[in-house]
């Protein structure tokens, strides 16, 4: 049974604001909320029938049974998938140098689509990198969109939201690489096992304020060179290419 | 002027039957149309006044200088761009095994996503890519989603909807390669400059037909091995990882 003030909550963390007071995020399907459950405290569990044998394996303070209709009032899915969770968000821990040196991680620069920061996770999760450091106006990783879109690499992959500025120069002496159109080429290049790796904003790229903090800046080459081509390419496919090729020499 | 029949005419195209049918497609965004003009015909170019000196730069059969308000009629976005269009598709030419030696192409068994193709075309365009081949089953390339993600990369890049199977027949001496989680690490192995790249359906991967004409099997190793990882990459990430180590050879 689904009370009124659950289904008020449930809806409200559709919007960062909500998310921030409360401390919960939304997740939807089986599998997916198996995934999270193990690095996230399941503050409720809601399901509908056909999925009770499932849920007996899932942790959760409670396990509500619903109506198919029921679920569709607290779903943001056209076809919810039978299962939805309530999550609580870890508290944030504050990363030093010494626990990133010898790591790859990564930096978004404002990156604004929600699918595409949930891409990056996962693609972070692939090759074994732990932590992302967002700016303040990257896309938020617990908008529903973005938690759909990892695939359960959220429990294995942190974000931090940061001053990316202040950030950087704590970490002093790690390599910050970043991608510019005038940067040298990134499968020519020395590349070191560790470092940060920025990407840039889906229209403007990196900022500024951020590319004089770059140490190393890269170019992934297009090919023929000098021919015709599209601008560039898109912020999650030009994360993939250069983690790959960090991981490559690796 | 915006006509009752124009606006029934537009806003059917966002149907692939209407599509097919008509042999139209509609394109939104002064970028956009501005680079696809150098490959399509342009039935009817449709503007809101502030944009008639870019107009100017353009070829249509008929320019339509239209209200925001009717504009937002005919579009298919939440804040529509100021410029839409009304582009005549080509007549599908058959490719030739000939053809096609020498380069590297592209062929797509059942990608579902109009955005995941749109960005896989966008990939195909920066790396250097001139065909791809989609089994029918592919979404339509010319499908709004997908237009408006590939970014103009559609007026360098040509998409064939063809019988994959047979199409691999008729490609013999052509190598075959595809990505599969039991395949050779793609960074050791040799490849070849030419060849065909597949890559499958975004739940399912290449189907059991055509994993049996894939000629050399590839996977894209994740890092650090036998680490509990994300089970994939989303498709169009893994198109441009497998396509970028391509063109790093060459």
């Amino acid at each position: 049974m689904l009370s009124k003030s659950k289904i008020k909550i449930i809806t409200s963390l559709a919007y960062k604001k909500y998310r921030d007071e409360s401390g919960l995020f939304v997740a939807e399907g089986a599998k997916l909320i198996s995934d999270l459950s193990t690095a996230f405290h399941c503050e409720w569990l809601f399901y509908t029938p056909q999925w009770e044998n499932e849920v007996q394996q899932l942790q959760a303070d409670e396990k509500i049974a619903v109506e198919e209709k029921e679920l569709h009032k607290i779903s943001a899915q056209k076809s919810p998938q039978g299962m939805l969770a309530v999550f609580r968000k870890k508290t944030p821990v504050k990363i030093t140098a010494t626990a990133l040196s010898g790591q790859l991680s990564l930096a978004l620069d404002d990156v604004q689509d929600p699918g595409n920061l949930g891409t990056i996770i996962r693609i972070a999760d692939w090759f074994g990198i732990r932590h992302i450091f967002c700016s303040t106006a990257t896309a938020d990783a617990f908008n529903p969109k973005t938690v759909q879109a990892t695939m359960g690499a959220l429990s294995r992959v942190e974000l931090h939201y940061v001053n990316l500025p202040e950030f950087f120069s704590e970490m002093k002496d790690i390599p910050v690489y970043g991608t510019f159109l005038d940067g040298t080429d990134l499968y020519t290049r020395d590349l070191s096992p560790n470092g940060i790796i920025v990407m840039g904003n889906e229209g403007n790229g990196i900022s500024p304020e951020i590319a004089q903090l770059v140490t190393d800046k890269l170019m992934i080459p297009n090919y023929p060179k000098d021919a015709p081509t599209s601008e560039s390419l898109n912020v999650a496919v030009a994360t993939a290419i250069v983690c790959g090729e960090f991981r490559r020499r690796m």
